[in-house]
């Protein structure tokens, strides 16, 4: 189960969220995650005979569904079901649950409306309009600015056309970054904030095989729950939403994913990759496996506190795998050698052009920034802990308020406020165990990477040992109460500065730290952004084509075909049935993770071993597509994406369909399972299978 | 369960195998590892009205016996029988079991002699004598000497000491460096390596509550197993063993344990602990962690890779938390201020005295020396790999035998030939696809810690990843086979440069590289070593005393009285029983690993719940005291060292009797587990209880 975009560390700063430039002069087959408006029409018509209309595409469009906390989701019916990953939802299934009753590992049906279970905190996003605003954003950085004041001045004429946009239409209005920096689209949004949990299925058969088979293939993994999004109380009435297939695909389709991928580095220079290889992804490694051994071992403390870590072990444990699989891409000299030559042609034909020579100096400009990217590495004051991330909130919210929107850090601009008030006041739990052994581990990271006499560090501690001063904090903050957080909020900068909860105080002290870093990187982004922008141009001017852009978070059309491979020699058929649940489970003895929960084997009998579980198919995917539905030509719904399989791992930098694959559940699985299994007929019926 | 040395990463290379110096101006109640030659007679007599006498003292020493696999033991009859604990015997078990037979979970029993399992390449050793020898060492290097040569004339020295040692006595002779090169003494030992399992218990209960039990108390671990020493193919006969005490110790009892501790830092400047605080603890512990999560995921590949994974895997996780805890005792700033202070005093005082100014430069040259130890952290070219150390250590061998032995690198001197061979030619199994993985790790880290555009990352990659150059050198390497590494020594230099082996080849490319960085750790030893020894001598003209020296991996003796402590507001009384461990199965619900095994259930009723399981003493302890034998006044066996709790892991830089406690198997559950749950009386009755 891969590919929600990694929540543990996408919280600790601005992991891979680079300025990247995306323009592929030569495509694979079944390359691209194409923006809905530029799809790639000629290359869908000459490979697949297949010519999808405006209402085909604008449909689809507004049947997708993007998971705030990170991941991709589809309506799925007039009554506003919505349908995602289980390891999307379980963010929200971890936070309604309770030692009494654990949603997340027992899974839920609510039979009635009444039974739904409203989420904390979650927004759903659906794209409604896409507009190209370059031009206007261009336009207010004038050449002259040195890189913090274009910065500066991009960033206001962002928060600015996005600010006029709420206003004019009351959308959430996100202007989107693309080609690295060559393109500025405002994205509008219908955000849905009243979401409800409606079934979701046991942990054991939404992750059979756990962690060790993650990002494998063959799988048996019903990787999917329900929820229901809801307007002033009642279910939210959904024009568009995918009907369901009858059969599902069939071996050799056509099939389209519509989802959110997180982010690519598929046009990164060399030297940009080599950052991530020798400085940045060794030291997001090391974290994950500090993280993931202290979860371990926190769990070990009791069945309760095993829960309470259960759904960050899981994050960090598939990020780590994840990771893992990108770095040895990177690592393999084949890979950067071939990028090296390639880069190489490139800056010959652009210095042999008089017309664009002046091109050449990006390339040189992004190296130049990696080096002061690497000194950064590890440096960030931002510790893994609820409640310390609700206090550096706070601290920067009253100061930035000072301000105004246009001029703020921005994630504290006007028009996202309301996004950001969503998560601050959540009312999901905080376990104050759990918590101090987090926040000790985050300021054990933090005195190594400052080392223990920097003054900073000596101010964090005041005196203590990282768990000493973890414990003390944790004991003394007010702010697991999400009252408290509105109180301090209203009081603005005079309530921060007065505050006496240490987590607060905390705060303070790491707030010039955390905007030198802040501002440094802003720089740097400014930079690159311009840098990738004039790489973009010279490719233009020297190919006359634009691709499609890397991948940003927002909503992208991908397509490929459902496809086996060849693996050690031996045929993987395109997909697994139910049968093979149940012999998976025998080869392993049963042993957990390869237990199958009590329900299927109650239903055993009453299950047609040949129904289709998962399938995969040479769809370009990556992280934050999880969730996303597969769509045939008809438009219709025939699976959910949740994983790639191991060889996909390097897709980050480069696609390959050789054995490179996205895995889905079938959408046949899905109904059966629903009735035969859940007795949950009248959900199935809602979907309309 | 503690505290051998860290075998994996003692593997790795100079772990914490610094210099050290020890003099202790002030000591605690009950502190120090004391030289057999030097016991701190007056202490022992002032504070626990004891005076022990020369033969006391010389039959304990001469019933002490060391595991060089990194633990300590005890003659306890005179027909060679030796305990010591079973996570010390593991590296044996782990390595004479099979798929078909796991002596290590499993246990063993040998019937008659016939039956006993020879170990593939232990080596035992007993220390019969020590001589001082440190004006003769001193003498070979005049002051006039640069760091580099004066290392290699004091090398010469040392290795021409133990060549004519083992010349004149037959006897392993090894010169030791103590308080930090103030002292060299000449350790002479009996070897014995043929040396055979008799019996072991299950690791269920030897490692009762497993990892997450490790480092507490209350605990209830049968960390116990027996071997037996033989003698041209005969049990050897011993003349000095510990009697088997009738009943143990008593609450508040004074208690010796004699063992081999393997590394302090008790004296460190404070520069030396900062590069550990700052530099190298962090990168130990990366390191430990990211080789858990290795052996983890390949243990999830079966159950034999399980099997195969387990013995390192408890030996990283018991360094991980071990270090951990120490990493936590040097973050705390009190700690570090306290060494800050007392060292500004003395340093006042020195430069304050014209007789002694001169000395003040030590601190600052050991202060220089941490810079160019911190550039080395991460660059060793060692990779942790069985097949890989072989291939390196053949290349190296072949070279360095070209030289006269005093000139070699200090391991292939003539006089550790033996000691050597019996790990070279070892025909312990080599597993290939967990050496592949082992491999594949440490050249993914090797690229990390040294940059994937280095030549020498080039050259070692070979144009693959890291995990398929790993597959191509241990499906190509010969070396598993013990034949075959006695093949290529036999031929010498040519027969290693003319190998097509790939992992000679491999060490054949690194060699360069290994040597560079050998040359400058070894400079930077002589340069502490001199520096120690002028601080040494400055200490001792202020307080014209000695205490004891920073631990070395030799015989030491501490004492100490059986002590609960206070925990939490509670007390924690000073030891366990047997009742206690079916009661701490019960409270866990008999979840592994706190699942007692079956033959305990099977045999609970003849058991006594009062017989006392684990005690805690406030002795002296650290990693490499594993399997101390515990002794009372009458040189009697009562105990055996098998932890330290959780609040002593800072011991490596200071020993506090507050709450930190040393962890034993009480002496009276032996006998009774072997009589009552294995049927093992006639091996009791040996043991002469």
């Amino acid at each position: 189960m891969t590919i929600n975009l990694p929540r543990t560390l996408a919280m600790g700063g601005t992991l891979l969220l680079l300025g990247s430039f995306g323009m592929s002069t030569r495509l694979r087959a079944d390359e691209g995650m194409w923006l809905f408006n530029d799809l790639p029409r000629e290359m869908l018509k000459s490979a697949h005979g297949f010519d999808p209309t405006e209402e085909w595409a604008r449909n689809i469009m507004l049947a997708s569904v993007r998971f705030n906390s990170g991941g991709s989701a589809s309506f799925v019916s007039s009554t506003g079901l919505v349908i995602t990953n289980h390891h999307v939802a379980s963010d929200t299934l971890y936070k309604i649950s309770t030692a009494e009753h654990n949603y997340l590992e027992d899974g839920f049906w609510a039979r009635t409306p009444a039974d739904e279970v409203r989420a904390p905190d979650l927004e759903l996003n659906q794209l409604v309009s896409i507009d190209d605003v370059t031009d206007r954003v261009n336009e207010a950085v004038p050449a002259s600015l040195k890189p913090a004041e274009a910065f500066k001045a991009r960033q206001a004429a962002m928060a600015k056309i996005e600010g006029e946009s709420l206003k004019a239409t009351g959308l959430r209005s996100d202007v989107v970054t693309l080609f690295g920096g060559a393109r500025y689209h405002l994205y509008r949004y219908k955000k849905y904030t009243d979401v409800r949990v409606v079934w979701a299925p046991e942990a054991a058969i939404a992750f059979f095989g756990g962690d060790p088979d993650n990002f494998e293939f063959p799988r048996y993994n019903l990787d999917v729950s329900i929820f229901r999004v809801y307007e002033q109380g009642k279910p939210a009435k959904v024009d568009q939403f995918l009907r369901w297939s009858k059969n599902g695909p069939a071996d050799g389709e056509l099939v389209f994913v519509s989802g959110n991928p997180g982010n690519t580095q598929r046009q990164f220079t060399t030297a940009a990759l080599k950052y991530l290889r020798d400085h940045r992804l060794p030291y997001v490694l090391d974290t994950l496996r500090r993280r993931e051994i202290m979860l371990q071992q926190f769990g070990f403390e009791g069945e309760e506190q095993e829960r309470r870590a259960h759904d960050d072990l899981f994050s960090v444990q598939n990020s780590r795998k994840a990771y893992t699989g990108m770095l040895q891409g990177l690592q393999n000299p084949a890979f950067i050698q071939q990028k090296e030559r390639s880069e190489k042609k490139t800056l010959e034909q652009i210095q042999a052009d008089p017309k664009l020579s002046s091109f050449a100096q990006a390339w040189s400009a992004i190296a130049e920034a990696q080096k002061r990217r690497t000194a950064l590495v590890g440096q960030s004051a931002i510790l893994a802990s609820t409640p310390f991330s609700v206090a550096q909130t706070l601290v920067l919210m009253a100061a930035e308020d000072q301000k105004p929107s246009p001029e703020r850090l921005r994630e504290f601009r006007d028009s996202n406020r309301e996004s950001l008030e969503q998560e601050l006041y959540s009312p999901a739990p905080v376990y104050s165990d759990f918590e101090r052994a987090k926040l000790a581990d985050a300021l054990a990271q933090f005195v190594e990477k400052r080392g223990g006499d920097s003054p900073l560090v000596q101010s964090v501690l005041a005196g203590k040992s990282p768990k000493e001063r973890a414990a003390e904090l944790i004991a003394g903050t007010q702010l697991a109460d999400p009252e408290e957080r509105r109180r301090v909020a209203a009081g603005g900068q005079a309530a921060v500065e007065q505050s006496t909860d240490p987590l607060i105080g905390l705060a303070r002290t790491l707030d010039a730290d955390f905007r030198r870093i802040r501002q440094e990187t802003d720089e740097l982004d400014e930079i690159e952004r311009q840098a990738y922008a004039q790489i973009t141009a010279a490719q233009v001017a020297m190919h006359g084509t634009s691709g499609y852009p890397d991948a940003k978070f927002t909503l992208r059309l991908a397509f490929g075909v459902v496809k086996g491979y060849r693996e050690d020699g031996q045929d993987v058929p395109p997909w697994t049935t139910v049968g093979g649940a149940f012999r998976h489970e025998e080869a392993h003895g049963a042993r957990p993770p390869w237990r199958l929960p009590s329900s299927w084997h109650e239903h055993r009998a009453n299950l047609d071993p040949e129904t289709p579980f998962n399938f995969v198919s040479t769809a370009d995917i990556i992280g934050g597509n999880s969730g996303s539905p597969v769509i045939n030509r008809a438009g219709e719904f025939v699976g959910i994406i949740f994983d790639g399989n191991i060889q996909s791992l390097t897709s980050d930098f480069f696609y390959s369909d050789d054995v490179g694959r996205a895995v889905s559940v079938h959408s046949s699985v899905i109904p059966v399972a629903l009735r035969k299994v859940y007795g949950a007929s009248s959900l199935a019926d809602e979907l309309g299978h």
